[in-house]
């Protein structure tokens, strides 16, 4: 068993790609700071589907404890306060997987 | 190269558990039965995160076609017709992943 935790961000109007690409860059360090991460992927919509948000972080971790460890690490904080100022609207969950 | 799908939903309020065993019986047979599915996870939020959405459904796929093999599969859309009736709120994104 694991947990998957999955955010869904939508960029406020304005957003430039050079902004969603430091995002991108400060999410590209978490899984070599955060040994918490078992599996981490990230990315912009391909806009395929109509009404998509613009942006999805999946973060695959052991336990609530491991997951604790990575929301509130000084790394992942610091990607925060890049995506934060961008945000228009953010949709998450967290649930159980199978894997792991 | 792959795509993951992800789409989280929010229930109108009065949601039953067995509305959403359904849900998830409904979503169970779908790997079974959609040959484009090379990974697919689903299920409720744990209550970790205030405000989050309540469940989640991630599809992983080849590509952009193998998604939308997926996406309008006479069984994906049964499972939906048992979703559709439930949902306040729907956020999706697809991107690509470096899976697969």
């Amino acid at each position: 068993m694991g947990i998957r935790h999955i955010a869904l961000f939508r960029w406020i109007t304005g957003t430039t790609p050079e902004q969603v690409e430091e995002v991108e860059e400060a999410l590209s360090r978490l899984p070599g700071l955060i040994p918490q991460l078992r599996g981490y992927a990230y990315g912009a919509d391909l806009g395929i589907g109509s009404g998509n948000y613009h942006f999805a972080v999946v973060a695959d971790v052991a336990s609530e404890a491991d997951f604790l460890a990575y929301r509130d690490h000084p790394e992942h904080q610091a990607a925060l306060r890049v995506i934060r100022p961008l945000l228009a609207d953010r949709a998450a969950v967290q649930f159980n997987t199978l894997e792991g």
